[in-house]
């Protein structure tokens, strides 16, 4: 069986619900990426993803949708400047903001999208009124923009994502792409990828789950990464699992990583903790991303390739626990 | 077995590779819809066809590889004004031209794809173009068309795209959504969807494959469907198969339609022919679209829900085939 050694190695990163059905389960993640004590701004992580934690795990035992407490929690990461989502977002090549963010129902696999949206306060919530008040599941860039006008979201200056702390390191990769005279950044890894995603199981028994980003810092002009695309880094479906994905987008968006985790368990192929763990560890190169999932059991999966990742999740058994450094338990 | 009665629906639809391994195999759609006698476009549609299926064949006599040639036959049916890709592309809702198209190369699953690019004469070439030249899988607006300058792709007048027949649809398209003072056309299924993708398993073993449309018509400004997204519109994986696939985006990203009929054969849950059977006829909604396929072997796919798809394939054991309305073996 070729994921029994991965089940052996991967059996402490998933939090199994408890024999009895959790009611519902929530997780959260901040990005991956390398691992070192951030200092405040670790400190400022860990708060921020503490209260959203906290704050959905309330929406949870009053019995509210999924989805109001995936859009609720991301919104919240988002408007914290710590993470690579709405405000605190990394730049493109010009020193741009292009946002993705992407929502999904695992009901009825609706979902929404937009991709590259620069005057967007919360892409998350313009990615649900894609999926809600329109045919289409993704909308890119000036075409968002114009729904967001149509349903009455304030458009606001995009000088309001930028910070200190990326604007400075937007700088330094900059210049180094000028010295090489190319609109590339280098292939190295990134330090820290601080997309943010949310995944929950609620007390009717149907998961959402939902991703938004910045992206890559230094990505060219119009990329697009995994965080819009359904199926790679957002993926829910009652029958299989919830997951959001943070990472190289590329791979993610190649190997159709959020859909795979699902699929595996809907054919009951591998639990979501196996099929993560066989993406991250065999089919994916080291430091290239972390994913997050639910099942439909409310077992839940956090794992990641990286130094670490920064996660927060909750369940109606009692589980409360936010982290970002390796695994303690490895 | 939930796919024996599909695959007992199924088999006449999909072309078995003989017993002895076909040494190629070529396989391109034209988009499916609405079937009805198209006079003298069908005529020109089943030329066009003919003509690209033969060149490709050639090129795959001649060994070259499947990418190659899944550009090569790509550009033919885009410069042709009776498909809905390249050149007669349909509009979106103000009248402009936003055109997608992704390729995949099986051997290694790296991608590119472009999305609402209007400058562009062969889309399918710069997706290949940021598949070689670029870190990233998806460009989309303006920034792939800076890919493009750099790479030295000529830009062109959109009008280049813009032919009577389109123009004619668009406009009848536009005073109906007018009427209703909304920026959507309406939710009836489209007359017919003319997006084209080609698959190809090459004589080196290798699979690709490769999507470009114009999308729906009177789309919404920025709207990006499943053809350039790698997993719903295409996909190709040397130890799945090449899928490409033609009709309402929407349903095929949310589904992951091209990845999971890959995927199915991967892991040996079904064959190419039973998973796209049974995505088309139990998953989807009748008049939604269409899937052809090449699995590792060579067998090949051509499958919809609709009335007809164009479609043209050919292998190395003799078949040459195009054809446009029902299969004539139901």
């Amino acid at each position: 069986m070729r994921y029994t050694l991965f089940a052996l190695l991967m059996f402490t990163f998933a939090v199994p619900a408890s024999a009895q059905k959790v009611r519902y389960a929530i997780i959260a993640h901040g990005g991956a990426g390398a691992y070192k004590d951030k200092g405040e701004r670790g400190e400022v992580m860990v708060r921020v993803m503490t209260d959203a934690i906290k704050s959905g795990q309330k929406m949870l035992e009053e019995g509210k949708q999924g989805l109001d407490v995936v859009e609720h929690v991301i919104k919240q990461l988002e408007d914290a400047p710590v993470f690579n989502a709405g405000r605190g977002a990394v730049m493109n090549y010009n020193g741009d903001f292009e946002l993705d963010a992407s929502i999904m129902d695992g009901r009825d696999l609706n979902a929404g999208a937009v991709a590259g949206v620069s005057r967007i306060k919360n892409p998350i919530s313009l990615a649900r009124k894609v999926m809600t008040d329109t045919r289409h599941v993704l909308l890119a860039g000036k075409g968002a923009e114009l729904l967001a006008g149509e349903v009455k979201m304030e458009l606001i200056d995009p000088e309001y994502f930028r910070t200190d702390h990326q604007q400075a390191r937007w700088k330094k990769a900059r210049a180094e792409a000028d010295s090489k005279n190319k609109q590339t950044s280098t292939k190295k890894a990134p330090v820290y990828l601080g997309t943010v995603g949310c995944v929950v199981l609620d007390t009717d028994g149907n998961l959402a789950a939902g991703t938004s980003t910045g992206g890559l810092m230094m990505k060219r002009i119009g990329r697009v990464g995994d965080s819009p695309c359904i199926g790679a880094g957002t993926y829910a479906d009652n029958r299989g699992a919830g997951v959001s994905c943070t990472g190289t987008g590329e791979l993610f968006i190649r190997h159709a990583i959020a859909y795979e985790v699902s699929s595996a368990v809907r054919f009951g192929r591998a639990t979501a903790a196996e099929a993560a763990g066989e993406l991250l560890h065999k089919t994916l190169d080291k430091d290239t991303g972390g994913i997050i999932a639910i099942d439909h059991d409310g077992n839940i999966v956090a794992d990641f390739n990286t130094g670490g990742m920064m996660r927060g999740m909750a369940n109606s058994a009692g589980l409360f626990e936010v982290s970002m450094g390796p695994k303690e338990k490895e």
